[in-house]
């Protein structure tokens, strides 16, 4: 039987991480790189999600020089879908005006807020999944969420606590309802997290009618809830002068803060389809083909007792001599040799760049 | 006073490792690379010998693509003096036809030969110790060599042993009477010489009387005289066809095997002038200048708590996250990283490029 969901997807693509330097730069950040594949990863996520929502229905968020790439890289996307944030304002802003698109259209409509740049390797579990969340949002009066099991005490991510007791099924998965959002813990809280089993990872991926998120906002919100109508009110009037002064206006926060931390009768269902939001360059260690040596690597290699090492060079040859865990990237005038454990570090690269006024490696 | 001898110098620009791969190539070897400074190594071996023996007492001896390089690299050496090795046939070979080169024009001429890709730091100290070694070959009947004190007990060079209770001055230097040649030892043996203190490394810098060394092939190398004695006759013949059976027929021995290590009343002199053979790219960790943090390089490096490296990149952008005593280097189509201590390696990378058909990065 056909879902009667009239399921929308908004593809977030407005970030701009740094930690796939020196492959990606300040204009070409991790979307827009084939990082995982030979496509880029918005390119995945698009040809993913078109497989169970048409592409009128498929809308990107992102400023307007990304903008620009994604009507590149996705030509077969309605110009209309492509929406521009006014100004840079994180991830509530964008997603109010997403969502008031889709309002417009129609108010029961369900939006799936999706990564630009996450990987999933189990892409039937996934669709499946995210197809019974949108009879979830459909369903009930609840806000929807993906949370991922945790397999070490991470602090990079948001937690979500939830009650395994109250389960309730939809479209054959189970799911439970949220107790609170967390935002990144200590590595001590994250063990306790850990340890308890009743915390998932907050995936960044959302579910929710038009309808329930303006309620959400109106009853959770306050502080949020006027710009939703203002916003709104623009689309009908097709005020892009009115959307940028609310874009000025709007405080800068993520929709983790703004309303998901303070929603009620939210819901959580288990992401565990091969979620990775590929962090950071360690991260395809475990992603990208191995060798016998357990090096993970783009472009030809010729290990001589070496292991555990990521080498992007693509189209030429790299070779390595007793070289352990270490990350080695060569991407255009720059060449980036680092420990793989730390990875995170590269922005102290891109500092010490900036510094020194070598503006034109970041 | 200016000295009565003959001086005239041979340098050896044969040579074809791959210790400096993969800046160095099969056909780009590293007398014929700016590994020192920004002049490749045997412009500045010839800047050098220039400053005491005029051009057209300068000889080099390479393979006949090898000597077209000495000729681009070397304008003004005449192109008389650029002797082309008919066969490849190793040392003896080659300085006994640049050796008969000399002596047919004055057999009490004195040859200094030279390597092509040696480091000498401190150039007055060195030339000083030329010309009192050059007085030492022309006033005795012996082979002259230069001796490196040795630092460290390292297997990779020769040694000499002298004896330092025989000392002779020439041109106000000491010379010691050699009593032995050494080949390259194991640990334990190069351990002992160490201690004993009078082992010197053999620099494979050599001076000679041209008549002297016919007449040490003579009574010392009978194996090899017959070639002296041909290759002299076939340069007054100007004979071409009879120099290149010569070198097909002649045993491809070191000069060390073929003569030094056999023949009588040879002298050794302290090189103590800042002498380095530049044997493998970790040499290059002492020689090229350092960042605070005692990483040597070429090319812009950003280093966060990365220690002791050694970075060939130039032109480019090298940026390190808690590397230590790595080597890295760019190169055309190649990227080599290796841990400083297995320099030594680098032919491992090559059989493997060999025995894996990938020839072209060789």
């Amino acid at each position: 039987m056909k879902s009667a969901v009239d399921l929308h997807a908004v593809i977030m693509a407005g970030g701009s991480g740094t930690r796939f330097w020196p492959l990606s730069r300040k204009r070409r950040p991790k979307q827009f790189l084939p990082i995982v594949s030979e496509k880029t990863m918005i390119e995945e996520t698009y040809r993913r999600i078109r497989r169970i929502v048409p592409g009128r229905r498929v809308f990107t968020i992102a400023d307007a020089p990304q903008s620009r790439s994604i009507r590149r890289l996705l030509p077969a996307l309605p110009a209309a879908n492509v929406l521009i944030e006014p100004r840079a304002r994180n991830t509530a802003a964008s997603l109010i005006l997403a969502t008031a698109h889709v309002h417009r259209r129609n108010p029961e409509a369900v939006v799936a807020v999706l990564a630009s740049d996450h990987l999933i390797l189990d892409e039937p579990l996934f669709l499946k999944k995210l197809e019974a969340a949108a009879e979830a949002a459909f369903r009930t009066e609840g806000l929807v969420t993906f949370g991922v099991q945790p397999t070490y005490p991470a602090t990079g991510y948001g937690y979500i606590q939830f009650d395994q007791a109250g389960g309730r099924d939809f479209a054959g998965e189970p799911f439970y309802p949220v107790r609170a959002f967390r935002e990144k813990p200590t590595r001590e809280a994250a063990a306790a997290f850990l340890e308890s089993g009743d915390y998932a990872w907050n995936s960044g991926m959302f579910l929710w009618r038009a309808s329930v998120f303006a309620r959400a906002l109106e009853r959770d919100s306050p502080a949020f809830f006027p710009f939703w109508q203002r916003t709104r009110e623009a689309l009908d009037k097709k005020s892009s002068k009115t959307l940028i002064r609310i874009f000025e206006e709007i405080p800068a926060l993520s929709i983790d803060y703004a309303l998901m931390e303070k929603a009620k009768g939210t819901l959580v269902c288990a992401g565990d389809f091969g979620w990775s939001d590929v962090g950071a360059w360690s991260a395809l260690g475990e992603i990208w083909p191995r060798d016998d040596q357990g090096n993970a690597r783009r472009g030809d290699v010729v290990a001589v007792e070496s292991r555990g090492n990521i080498i992007c060079n693509p189209g030429k040859l790299t070779a390595l001599i007793g070289v352990e865990n270490t990350v080695i990237v060569q991407a255009g005038d720059v060449l980036l040799v680092c420990r793989k454990d730390r990875d995170q570090d590269v922005k102290k690269v891109l500092d010490l760049l900036r510094g020194g006024g070598k503006t034109k490696h970041l």
